[in-house]
């Protein structure tokens, strides 16, 4: 017997046909004996519509009216799978946040949760009967509801795994897991069994958009083991890992220690429509960094790479750091109008891409950056921009050379399944 | 200073823009130096759009998660109506039932207000805010929101009221009042300035379906003065009541004491569509009505008008009474099949109209039974059955004649508006 929390995003639960099809999850779940505790979002399109319909109502509004309208949303969904469930002969209630409670701060639209009280959940689930929960929300101390800001309701689940202690929080959503690459670009991207929640974050960030990075983090530090798995599947197929082992199909977001062979590179990923802006002759004084992301991060810009080369002669240095296409025009406009930073020019591009190798194997094994680069010169792709965390090595390139690197790194690596 | 409570209804609050053209009301009666609460249904088509996945997620379901899903519509139509008011510079908060709280019995789809803890709204209302309530829910003993069935908003909005003890309680719709008669049928109708509470009851429930009936028999009890009043009228313009003087535009229901002239007949009420069953020669001993009605009330045939005549040696009797008729079949059947019934044949007929005239004034003025079957008469109108009650008479005709019938009575009532 398992304890497992099954959370549904939109899109499993898009209309009353789906919710009982995510129902049938649950029903295997329940069948098997394990306890349920079940996580919704809301249909997919309907926050969209509440949103639209708050910005409609005045462009710049009350966050916690903002909250009440949206949340609304999940309630619906939770109702819905309880009345499925029910059907289907399985005891289940709905919980809206504030019922449960899930106990969040008062930043209203993205709140934080501060504690859930698990008692009538864990009495529930005791007792045979699947809590239905809505996600991406909480009630603030003041007793009016919060909302945790978008794609919170994968934050939900694993905060609601973590306080009922479950063995596992099975993420249902479109995709049948986590790959090492994007599919659509490499045919022979490999659905990986088991990946660690610090490369899980690493991919997440760089645009596997599987899980919300926040939900990982949660997970991370909670310990709450997670699977990405599609509520898609045939929920009466029988339940086979994607290394071919009888096991829950999907991804498994684990610990590294749960994992025996560390992977040197794990996954390969890419983010296209990247501008790349460079100060050169930047003047080398305490705080020049700080002066230009500050007059950045004032416009709102989100800056992704930074790299600065060390200086020639200790004066001047060239600073050169991406942003997205769309920025670009703004980022240089930014530049030129602050006082307080010196330098000679600004050049720069639009129309590049970042492409990642990740993987906690690197931590161990010199020499992944230069592989890299090795690869990539053998397709004679040429590299802008280098930048190296603990796990991970990115390079930014031309755009034009985006799937040609993908490919050949995902080959390099051995990532290619070889049945296709 | 008045303290007032005002509730929009479906239609009124159906999309953003209608929710500002709402608000713009409220923002009058804030700049009068009023005091308002505000109680909202959701936009009109939404709880029917909730109830339909209710219904397709299980036929037969748990009433305590259809009510957690269909509660959902107001709190939208709450939280973007406070918004739309602060943007107005009208300070505002929402409120779902529960957070008032609204407390209800827990009759989950039907439930029954209970009581309604004032304190917050008065302190709001007393600060200058406008609170903003979600009609048609509340909080059950259990924690659990509840639904008060259809229509209920206007039960909560006469509940609120009568809560923070408001002078009076604005029900806008999209009519601009209660109308002597179907201003369709009778072009000349007029709208009515005052009508009773008694008058409301027996106007409502045939068929002039301004105000749910339960929300009338709570102002009644709880002596909330309602005013029935259009959304779409000009916010800013004079505010005129019907008789042309300032005052209140629309209808007001109220105490019959505050109606100084009372008419013999306020109104003129149609009602189609009505089958009448005869039971000739029920057997006349005690028990046979029940047993009657009994049967139908079983088969949850509703009964409208029901006459007896007095048996003429004591032994057997006619009884005859009114259904739908798309009853009419299942009627008969249940009539034929039931044991304990003695009667020598039942006939009937589909297609009748019942007409109506109500008036407070009926109860110390005779002969209006007499003078309204002359006047039926007069047009060659035959008058199947009659029924009678303290304010009110009613006839069943040959449906063909209903238009000819109303007006005539109209006429002759002296109800016509004389400017047409």
């Amino acid at each position: 017997m398992a304890r497992i929390v099954m959370k549904f995003g939109g899109t499993s639960v898009a209309d009353v046909k789906r919710i009982r099809q995510a129902a049938l999850h649950v029903k295997r779940e329940i069948e098997a004996g394990n306890q349920v505790s079940v996580v919704v979002s809301a249909m997919s399109g309907k926050t969209n519509e509440l949103v639209g319909w708050t910005r409609e109502a005045a462009p710049v509004h009350d966050a916690r009216e903002y909250d009440a309208v949206v949340a609304s949303g999940e309630q619906v969904t939770a109702g819905l799978m309880a009345i499925v469930l029910s059907e289907m002969g399985i005891p289940a209630r709905s919980y809206a946040g504030w019922q449960v409670p899930i106990h969040t701060d008062d930043a209203h639209g993205s709140a934080r949760i501060t504690g859930i009280d698990a008692t009538e959940l864990d009495k529930r689930m005791n007792e045979g009967w699947v809590p239905v929960v809505t996600g991406f929300q909480g009630v603030a101390p003041s007793g009016r509801v919060t909302t945790l800001g978008r794609g919170g309701s994968d934050t939900s689940a694993v905060a609601v795994a973590a306080a009922v202690k479950a063995d596992r929080c099975d993420i249902y959503t479109d995709v049948d897991g986590v790959y090492t690459t994007d599919p659509r670009i490499v045919p022979r991207a490999r659905r990986m069994n088991k990946i660690s929640f610090e490369e899980m974050l690493e991919m997440a960030s760089l645009g596997a958009k599987v899980l919300m990075i926040r939900s990982v983090e949660l997970a991370m530090a909670q310990k709450v083991r997670l699977v990405v798995r599609s509520t898609f599947d045939d929920p009466n197929a029988p339940q086979i890992a994607p290394d071919g082992t009888p096991g829950v199909p999907g991804t498994l977001v684990c610990d590294e220690e749960e994992i025996m062979e560390k992977q040197i590179v794990s996954g390969v990923t890419m983010a296209r429509g990247e501008a790349k802006i460079t100060l050169r002759d930047v003047r080398d004084r305490p705080g020049v960094a700080a002066a230009i992301f500050g007059a950045l991060a004032d416009e709102s810009i989100i800056v992704d790479m930074i790299v600065q080369n060390v200086a020639d002669d200790g004066s001047v240095t060239d600073i050169t750091f991406t942003v997205p296409d769309g920025e670009y025009d703004k980022a240089i406009r930014t530049l030129q109008a602050a006082q307080n930073i010196e330098y000679a020019k600004i050049v720069g591009s639009k129309g590049n891409a970042k492409i990642s190798v990740v993987g906690v194997g690197m931590r161990s094994h010199a020499g992944v950056a230069a592989s890299m680069f090795k690869a990539l010169a053998d397709k004679s792709i040429n590299i802008q921009l280098i930048t190296t965390s603990e796990i991970k090595t990115s390079v930014l390139i031309d755009d034009e050379y985006a799937e040609l690197a993908v490919r050949a790194l995902h080959t390099y690596y051995g990532l290619d399944r070889q049945d296709v």
